[in-house]
This record gives structure tokens, C-alpha cells and sequence, in this order.
């Protein structure tokens, strides 16, 4: 997962993610709650693109109006088959990591397939022991 | 890996490529040439992420003046392994997948992804054919 996830609050206007994501180089931002700065919701790159669709004023628009909420997440003990399956079966390409009520980072799926050349060395191996039993 | 790509000539504007994402939910598009139609370039959503925060006139802007290129491609029969490693290297999300020229698909890190469920069931088979040996 990447640990380095973006927050926002609710009042934050569609141009200033757009610039956020743009100066970082990310797709998307978990949006926390201005009190108690819990996660309630998620922007991502997909969302700004709908409101750019429907010639939004990006100056103006708050992502309260528009994320994705309530918030699919996963914590970080499952196993990134579990992950991936959830991703895939909810049509998800972020997934923010939370332990205990604490947002600890996001699984994407550049990061999964980041993870992918090891599991072929794992399978490799696997077949390796195999051979040699 | 998808086989419906879209593809849009160099003259398409950034905004017309915006409304093509948001109403077909994709996060990429090729660019072909207006003459022979081979692929020559691709626009992402970060790609008009970089426009929105420049403020630049969606409107106006030509994908040819910010679109990536030249492309980087794969062919059909590379493994999922090789295109994994070349998207991390390259830190790529989306591959078009070309033979002998012509356009056939574009691999994500979505359709990596949704793969990844059943290299569990790979590996599984393999430790029950090594217990079982």
C-alpha cells in the first residue's frame, strides 16, 4: 500500500484537488470530516473528470457535493487476494487502508501491480521445490 | 487486458476528452493520426488533471499539445509478469497492446488487478500438488 495518503475536508473545492492531484502526481484523496477528522468519503481523478463532463465550476464546487461516501475500505491484515477481489467485484481502483478508526495509507492497484513480478518468483520457487522434492 | 480502446485524433480538445472519460468511465483514450490512423500518443485522466490545474481553456487545448509520447506498447503474447514490471519501471497505468501495428487493446492496472484472484488459486494448486507428491 502507499503510505502517504492525501486528506482533505469536506469544503475543499473541485480546482484545488484537481491542482493537488496534479502537483503530486495521485489520483485520489480520502476526504475527513472538518470536527474529528475521521474518513467519510473519497475523491478520486474520476469524480473531477464528471464535474469537468458537466461544466462544473471547479472554483466553487465542494467535494462534499460530489465523493464517494460512504467509504469502502480494508484494514491491513487481509491478504492482497482479499484485496483484490474487492477492488474488482466493487469496480474500485483505491481502497484506503484503515486500522482502528485510523487511515494508515491506500491500496491501488498500481500498487498491486507493483506486487505482481514477486509472486512470479514466488510461483517459480514453489515450482523449484517441486522439482527438487 | 480491455479490448474496446478508445481512440481520438490530436486535433480532439482536452474537453471532449474529459466528456468522453466521464461518459464511458475510462481513464484513458489513444491518439491516433488523422491520416493513417496508427497510435502515436495517449491522454490519461492525469493528463487533463495537469490542464485543469493549469487552467487552461479545455475548451480550446489540443490533445497533441500535452498528450505522452511516442507510446509505450506491448505485444499480446508478453506475460502479465513482464507487463507488471514494465508498467512499475516506466510508472505506467495503462499499456496499449499492439501486433504487427495494429491496435488490439490496452492492459490497466484494473485488468492486472482482477487477475491477481486467480494466481491465488495457481499457487494453491501447486502447494496441494507438492503436499500430495
Amino acid at each position: 500500500m502507499t503510505r502517504s495518503v492525501r486528506t482533505i475536508t469536506p469544503e475543499t473545492t473541485g480546482g484545488t484537488v484537481a491542482r493537488l492531484f496534479a502537483e503530486h502526481n495521485i489520483g485520489s484523496a480520502v476526504v475527513v470530516s472538518s470536527e474529528v477528522g475521521n474518513p467519510i468519503g473519497i475523491v478520486t481523478q474520476s469524480d473531477i473528470m464528471q464535474q469537468v463532463a458537466a461544466k462544473a465550476d471547479l472554483n466553487t464546487v465542494r467535494v462534499d457535493s460530489f465523493m464517494s461516501t460512504p467509504l469502502i475500505t480494508i484494514t491491513s491484515t487481509e491478504d492482497i487476494y482479499t484485496a483484490a477481489t474487492l477492488m474488482k467485484d466493487r469496480s474500485l481502483r483505491r481502497l484506503p487502508v484503515i486500522d482502528e478508526g485510523n487511515l494508515i495509507g491506500i491500496l491501488t492497484t498500481s500498487d498491486l501491480t507493483d506486487y505482481l513480478p514477486r509472486l512470479r518468483n514466488t510461483i517459480s520457487r514453489r515450482r523449484n521445490e517441486l522439482v527438487n522434492y
